[in-house]
């Protein structure tokens, strides 16, 4: 799966000048390779008079056999949602804070970038989540998640009040600011913030996070990765209710209105230089204790 | 204190039909004690032909010399909010959920009324906070509060920066969704939900309770009740930070104005029928457990 | 499989009234079923003039096609480690506190074990632990553990220190109290206090929850519950550290020792009348809400 | 007060190479300054041939103005229930792990000392706790705590069961792994660990945080720092109950033994050269945001 002859160039760079020197680099490198280079457009706007192929994320998708993202986990979750359907394979370089999913250092660009082209690597599969809002069984709006699908007040503070169910059973019904689903790649994100545990990436498991909930009894729950969940909005009064997804996509609920989340069919292939240690990563960025002194 | 005149009605019903019976026994009970009664305009619209007088929040709290209010906590603290600054004292009648603050049962709505007119009632004083949005020193906006000053962003789940000053140290700058800043009162209400600690209501302190926060070492904070709090948003891209009083007002705050919340001189004076027991209440609405068998 | 011939009364009932007269009520009911009845030893105990066969767990377990426990959690912890290994299921009467494994109400008694012998129930696969203490590669103790294996500072509130390995990959070093591995069974018990996510039970995770860990980035882990676990203790200095399983086998750790936890081979099948609801229980137990009104 | 004539050093070196050259700068510190110097029993033992004063905790605590603890916090809690009897300022330099009241860098040892010497300080009253373990009304046995009293089971992982009063009023009764009642300055210590908030060290306040309690509803509860607080253990079965000051002292409590925990009427008079921030401590310590870029 190695050989890669077209490569991607994604990101968000926002005029960022260590992003764009990054930017460089990687494309200096990749023509060295002698691969052909397509920049997404948003990478486009930031290096006038480039003289490489522009595309959409779509075309992109469908023209190259590696996509490369240059920026922070925000803009991952952006490309994921994009290419994943296309099955092409992702590796990001970090220019952004955290970065569990960016894990290439800029400074270690074209070290670990020799690792990928000469096939040192894992391909790690990540799940992704589906949200549907429907009405008498019609689906109103379909948003994507690599990280979330999160519902929540539309103003920030409010209680909303719903009903989960779980592959059709009732599982309660509950008074809160929201629900997190969170896919395992998705638990060092924001559903770590709101108390729930962090889940191995390769594990087939979704957990739930009320956000803020009524009771003190409203805990995380993790359940099987294939998972069906229906929330169904009691009355909503004067709040509205949203779905998110990765925190980009917006979509308001109405009263009569349900809400699926499932696993998508399409994964995203995420691509780690070898070594890949996810425990490692953690340590970094949680300041895990390292080992101890012998 | 307890030679009680000119009694005022105050609650929001909305047309329940249980809460215009309790409603009802009250007036009755009012009439039997021969004390003038004064109904707040909400409590009259749903009594339509009581005969009484009405008034607003303002005129009922300059001549009344007690109030009742009847509903649930949301209710009292619409009537805190009105009432405090005239200094009178306020009794509440639980007709709603939870009921930290309306603590009569309506079943036991004539014996504890009894001990408040025969003078077995003490009386708490709760303080309250006010929050201010202020632009080059000027207050743009005011707002105050019984139970917490919330500072969020105005879409749930965006995240906002902003760094914090008490009494004009350098607390810390912190990524969340926002921060709970609530007295002992508000502490067994929204910030429990956040993490917070239960603070007993004669406690004279604040507790800060991050929301949601970027990073896994922002925790609640315990400080000294009169401390002046600053916040200084940072730059809010296209997110809106707002501040929140009580859950109810709402303002949106601009990338160059400034928040300050610090406690109200006017105190709310909560009357409780004797014995009054703040851990009773936790036990009853906590299901903490009661005592052991000898 | 629901022809059930020989049934096994298992149970710790130390002399409750109570416990007594269920016990009673359950062998007046095998005896109209006609099925040959084995008490275990300690139920013999306090059913003096029983006249029944009585046996240690080892043999009831070679010789029953069905094991009924009376009694707490506890009583089925104790009965599953006895158990699993022969593969007699297992079905449980309440006669102590929560109740997530024993879940027939002592008043339901004859209706839902009629449900069992006329083959209307499910057998969920519970996997278990062991967990083995080594030195030198070879195995100095060795426990078993429906729940939980837990590690931890014989004296409570000790801090201890140690690596922990997972599939041979290094997570993390820790100073805590300790850490709990738990199975999804064992979410709702221990692991729950100390922060844990709630695990459905058909779940094939682990949980990894460190007890007071000195930083606040020490988080629950969930992982695949095929996953081999090393904990290798630091210096203790002159604290001792523990190895106990399901609360009761306690082994103490020294220096040069190595802790294992792995799942067994033995699975418990635990029987459950229908319907059978893990969230119907949680719904009881951690008092969630119900549906909401139409 | 900054007229330091004779000074005590105090510690638990444990023979860090690193420690005795603290050690040694700061006598040679000292004699540079040519005031009287005493050093604690446990010093002298690292620093053979020193040729100065040696006296015990107590005797130091009378003849010195002001005592200087080398080590880590634990040194600190050491020295601060030996020496805030005698009225004596302490102040620490750090050569421990965290340091919340060691605060002074072993690097900045000489700049820091000119601070104290020359008045440029501030001294910080941390009120601490005693705690009783009482039969009958008589004193069985008595600790001092300036961080923490903790009532625990004697093994880690077994529950107890106890009453809860504070003046005299019943909280709840609890089964738990125990109770934690910590002052502000142990509020970022064990007690955070539990769950508690973080207590500004000015306050007047004790938190209660229960040790992985039975129920979910079990939290941390902030009262006044003047509370009088009664713990009745239930019965107690074959654990063993133990109360432990500081993380040290350990007393056994029998069945019909009553443990009292309550505020010492001396405080320790901690030192810390100005500027003096608990804030920036506190960033330092736990990664807290600094300031945002303008």
């Amino acid at each position: 799966m190695h050989d890669f002859k077209c490569v991607g160039v994604v990101g968000r760079l926002e005029g960022n000048a260590q992003s764009i020197d990054t930017l460089k680099l990687l494309i200096d490198y990749l023509q060295g390779k002698g691969v052909s280079i397509v920049l997404e457009e948003h990478v486009s706007y930031v290096l006038p008079g480039h003289g490489l192929s522009v595309s959409s994320h779509e075309t992109l998708g469908k023209v190259c056999d590696l996509a490369i993202v240059v920026g922070g986990d925000g803009s991952m979750l952006t490309a994921a949602r994009a290419l994943a359907k296309h099955g092409v394979p992702v590796v990001g370089i970090n220019r952004g804070g955290l970065g569990f999913l960016t894990d290439i250092a800029p400074d270690e660009l074209e070290q670990r970038l020799d690792d990928v082209f000469s096939g040192n690597y894992e391909v790690e599969q990540r799940f992704m989540l589906e949200g549907n809002i429907c009405r008498e069984g019609g689906s109103l709006h379909q948003g994507q998640a690599l990280n979330d699908v999160v519902l929540s007040a539309g103003s920030s503070g409010r209680m909303i009040e719903f009903e989960l169910y779980i592959n059709d059973h009732f599982v309660y019904s509950q008074r809160s600011n929201g629900l997190i689903i969170s896919t395992p790649t998705g638990s060092t994100a924001y559903a770590l913030s709101g108390g729930g545990p962090i889940m191995h990436p390769s594990l087939d498991a979704l957990v739930l996070v009320p956000i803020f909930p009524h009771t003190l009894t409203g805990r995380p729950i993790v359940i099987d990765g294939n998972s069906k969940i229906k929330i169904v909005p009691g009355n909503l009064h004067d709040t509205h209710a949203m779905v998110c997804c990765d925190g980009h996509l917006n979509f308001t609920i109405e009263g009569d209105e349900v809400v699926y989340v499932n696993k998508m069919a399409d994964q995203l292939k995420l691509i780690h230089p070898l070594p890949n240690s996810f425990y490692e990563t953690c340590r970094r960025k949680l300041h895990w204790g390292s080992r101890l002194a012998g």
